[in-house]
């Protein structure tokens, strides 16, 4: 159900999540660990170690959130997973340079293939700011890198609590001044979208089946809460600037 | 005194103030109190006015500093001194809707005329952000407009102190995950520039001599200690990126 011409108006922001959504992190992590295996002469499924170190990061969030950890950034957070994933699955001889380089693969990701030309389409309309559990320095070292044009870095590092916690989506509205139905928020997760449409924010859907790698199994149940649901950025900025006529 | 070769090889960062060094805040409230004027047919010397809402933001931001009132926005400290103004003036018939579109003027200033194609030269070689007392609803719409090419936003309402109180300074170090000696602070503003250093920063002086308006007398006595020393952003590129032969 899309929004009301005088609610889409009224829309001033678009805030995206960025693991997942912008960017594909699993081939990117996967890319690199070969190379690092090739370089050092190591064995490893980087499929499974990418999935895996991804995997580590909802639990590691929750240590933060429940207050078991106290604040600690994504860098950290990676960290800590790479260095328990290097023990099991049984990597040898990696300097600390090596692995410093290495846990900062995710400043380093690539985005999806439609993501930068279709955020600079959206960028003519709308304030684009991230919205994101990566901590401050990992975005602008992303974006720089991967060239993606927004106007605003915001990480929920400045809220110190991680999404799905409302404080990260009242941060934002706070620091950019509007209101929450001012802003969108963009993501490709229906949890993010459901605590951000908790908060007061539109939201937008835009699947990216090929996160999780071509063998998952993307969970296709839509919720029919959502604003908007987009196949790619370009699809929604086609429903969003109505150049294609208005859904 | 520029830096070594090694020095300015470990730079990533330029901090920008922004208000007198990107963009000229006296001609912008000139030009569209003058604007105002016209179209609610008020007298008003709008230079007097520019330079007195501008001699009001020390103060305001002062009792914030100490204490006398609590975490304030530039935006609302603005506000303050603009209402106290509007009598100060003998200024009547403005609507809210006049005041409040009227303190937005911060968001709309124009850039110096070398700002934005300067950034953009600096800005292949260094992470570019702000390093302002305004808040980031402020930077973020001020960008928007005049085109400004950040690669982040950082406000001192991030630190929740004013300018040169060093949590300022120490706050942009810590959400790059950068050390101060990484970080360049350009300025017009040598008290800014001092107390940057004081915290470990580099320093670049950009002159503005006409930020006052052509009849002030700009203090023309520059502190030894600042690194560079340059008369626009395209002169401060050219030493910077040593495209005319390094100083």
């Amino acid at each position: 159900m899309s929004l009301s011409p005088q609610q889409i108006a009224d829309v001033r922001c678009l805030a995206f999540d960025v693991f997942g959504t912008v960017v594909d992190w699993r081939s990117s992590v996967i890319h690199e660990g070969e190379a690092l295996g090739k370089a050092r002469g190591l064995e490893v499924d980087w499929a499974a170690f990418a999935d895996a170190w991804r995997a580590g990061y909802a639990p590691s969030m929750h240590r933060v959130r429940q207050g078991r950890l106290s604040w600690t950034s994504l860098d950290q957070l990676h960290r800590m997973t790479l260095d328990r994933l290097i023990q099991e699955f049984g990597i040898t001889g990696l300097t600390e340079a090596d692995k410093a380089h290495f846990n900062r693969v995710w400043h380093r990701l690539q985005p999806w293939e439609d993501a930068v030309t279709g955020m600079e389409r959206l960028r003519e309309r709308f304030i684009l700011t991230t919205l994101s559990n990566g901590n401050m320095a990992l975005l602008v070292n992303m974006a720089k890198h991967a060239g993606l044009p927004w106007d605003c870095i915001l990480s929920a590092e400045l809220a110190r609590h991680y999404k799905r916690d409302p404080e990260v989506y009242r941060m934002a509205a706070r620091l950019l001044d509007l209101s929450p139905q001012q802003i969108m928020l963009v993501a490709a997760h229906q949890d993010d979208l459901q605590a951000a449409h908790r908060e007061g924010f539109h939201t937008a859907f835009v699947m990216r089946p090929l996160e999780h790698g071509p063998d998952a199994e993307p969970d296709l149940s839509i919720d029919p809460a959502f604003d908007y649901v987009a196949s790619d950025f370009h699809d929604l900025a086609d429903q969003l600037l109505g150049r294609r006529g208005n859904p």
